[in-house]
């Protein structure tokens, strides 16, 4: 039925032999961005590739290209995604998606098989963001998000510059970075979240990325002794943030798919006997459309402005960040359930909560990610863990959504 | 009508002295336990003394007190409070108790008025608990609440022993530490609430102190990304301790006098884009009375079962106070009722909600407290402020009750 099929055992045991190189103890991974780790694991994976008979480039800012060569000259498909992880990660968040790319190299090769147009395996520098800022730094470089500079000139949390970390490890190439065109990004991924895990999925055919709007809000009442200060005289910062909290909550529940989360509070002045004058926290709203994601902001906006001038507080309200939703390619989208629904996987739609590299190469050409069920929907955690038969039928739906777009050129 | 009045303005200037020891820019004070500012107005308060002919005793654990002979052999009748402050402190907590102690026995001498009980204005060693614990050091240490050992060992937030302060300002006395019989105490105070001030009153007629039941409480839920995590897959430890947040105020409001206050929270990781999996928080519930304590506790108790096995989190509650309430002898709260009528002064009855060294002292003989208004019941606050004439008429509400108990042993 299927002209070609990824060897499973190959793509696992090269999980678990990247997964060696910054290995924890408790069985995850810290292989930070840009140290002796992440460098272990690039040279580790372009000689990998070199031994399918991939040819590397390196861009200025460390994005590493894996190319197999197409019998004509047109753009390549772009599959990979990460290899940096974060402080405390897991064996499978980015590196799937990269070794499945490999995978699929490998399997094309093994059979011989020609493409019309290339193939590049990508491994995106530092996504994670959990040493240097910004996140997803070398795909939205790449895709023109931010520039080398704001790359470059960033400082780790350790102190050290982008710039230097790179040239330490060796890996500011001289490739172009950017200014070229991709054929198609489809990115392989696990969830790292619990929704397919739950629904004994198989495949996650993704079709965007939820819009986020992140603010900080400070509520200021009046600070005072919770003894002596009768209940129906205080302008109590806690007790607004509380009743902010639960509503924002009810927001994220009344819209589908739809998020919003309170991640974290300060209470000033945080004493046990007094009652907090003052109160600090987060909100983290997402949506998969923009009028939804408009509609929760307002809907946030109303109920700050009616919990306040009831409880006599004031407020601020900052704008942290605002990223649009994203829609994928609606072709690739097509293609990867076509290849689930071929294979008979159990498969559903989903959106992207989190971002991703797809994120920012969804500027630049069609996109769509293909997701994984991590177990428990446990991910930046070293007890992250996908199961060998979903990684093997998630690089199998890769490989069938690569050999028909690379085939149409020839078609 | 009045035998006798204070000198309002005479008490006005000797707060005004006093408040000069440790003076913040700001208008407050800064005259911690033990510091060398305490041993200042320690010393300029025994010179006030001498000079109104009270002779000084300090005992082991630096409490002063300032004798005016009676003429009978009787226990005294005791008037004072505390001199130490907060960090930033104003110039009224404390200090108007002691310095309207001192005016009482100042006009007394001033009348060559005799009386039968002897009469003593105390001065209690830390009463705030700003550098040492426990609070309320020095009175509770002569109650016999804790053993001299337990100040005397304690460790300030500076590093300093209790008992190496205390010599080092040269305060450890050689007069026995309690182990004697009191009259009676009246505790002249700031309200350090809001309650008079907003009724424009001017005496608060104190019947008691709140108990008070403090917990610490933790649930746990998972942590998880707030992205992928759908809503209806989330055990959020936020919006459980917002949830019962919202409760426990319910219950301070559903019971008349009573105080719930959540004044203090953390969350983990306390991450704006991950759901909290664990939020710790205080709780702090007060009532007039022990079976209305009771009742909030077991609400309270009943609120966290159901929040958290709807939500699905697991909690613990720990215990960290627990003082019963106190009611003021009757005899005293009257005698302070006939004061304020017979001068014509606004008065009404008000229940302590902060500990005070009158708490302590009532284990040992009749206690009450005199209340007077503080402007927006602001205290702990270097912008503390009592109005000249309340303070004054505070004073004579003490005169009178002191009269009243001092002449009995004549009568």
């Amino acid at each position: 039925m299927n002209v070609l099929s990824i060897n499973g055992a190959r793509l696992w045991d090269s999980l678990m032999l990247l997964a060696e190189i910054g290995a924890t103890p408790a069985g995850g991974v810290r292989r930070l961005a840009l140290t002796e780790e992440d460098r272990r694991g690039r040279d580790w994976l372009i000689e990998q590739g070199r031994a399918a008979g991939l040819v590397s480039s390196i861009d200025s800012v460390g994005n590493i290209f894996l190319r197999r060569e197409g019998q004509q000259d047109l753009p390549p498909i772009v599959i990979g995604s990460h290899i940096d992880s974060q402080p405390s990660g897991g064996k499978f968040d980015g590196t799937f998606g990269v070794l499945a790319g490999l995978e699929v190299c490998r399997t094309l090769s093994d059979a011989g098989f020609a493409t019309a147009h290339p193939i590049e395996v990508v491994a995106w520098t530092n996504e994670e963001g959990s040493r240097f800022l910004p996140v997803m730094a070398g795909s939205g470089a790449f895709a023109g998000v931010h520039s080398a500079d704001d790359l470059l000139t960033s400082i780790g949390n350790d102190g050290v510059c982008f710039a230097e970390a790179l040239d330490a490890i060796g890996y500011r190439g001289g490739a172009k970075l950017g200014g070229r065109a991709f054929e198609a990004y489809p990115e392989a991924h696990i969830e790292q979240g619990p929704v397919l895990d739950s629904a004994d999925m198989e495949i996650g055919c993704d079709t965007g990325a939820l819009g986020q709007a992140w603010f900080n809000v400070e509520l200021t009442g009046v600070e005072c002794h919770a003894g002596p200060t009768p209940m129906a005289m205080r302008r109590d910062a806690m007790q607004g943030a509380a009743e902010i909290a639960i509503g924002v909550d009810h927001i994220g529940r009344t819209h589908p798919d739809a998020r919003s989360t309170i991640g974290s509070i300060s209470l000033w002045p945080n004493s046990r006997n007094v009652v907090p004058g003052r109160a600090i926290f987060s909100v983290d709203l997402r949506h998969p459309q923009e009028e939804g994601l408009t509609q929760m902001v307002a809907a946030f906006q109303t109920l700050i402005k009616t919990v306040c001038k009831e409880r006599e507080l004031t407020f601020t309200i900052e704008s942290t960040a605002r990223w649009a939703p994203l829609q994928f390619d609606a072709d690739l989208i097509e293609r990867v359930t076509q290849a689930a629904k071929n294979r008979s996987y159990h498969h559903q739609a989903i959106v992207s909560g989190a971002g991703h590299d797809a994120v920012h190469i969804a500027k630049l050409c069609p996109t769509t990610m293909i997701f994984i069920p991590c177990r428990d929907g446990l991910s930046h955690n070293e007890a992250e863990y996908a199961e060998p038969q979903h990684v093997e039928k998630g690089a199998n739906v890769l490989l069938d959504c690569v050999l028909g777009l690379a085939r149409k050129g020839t078609e």
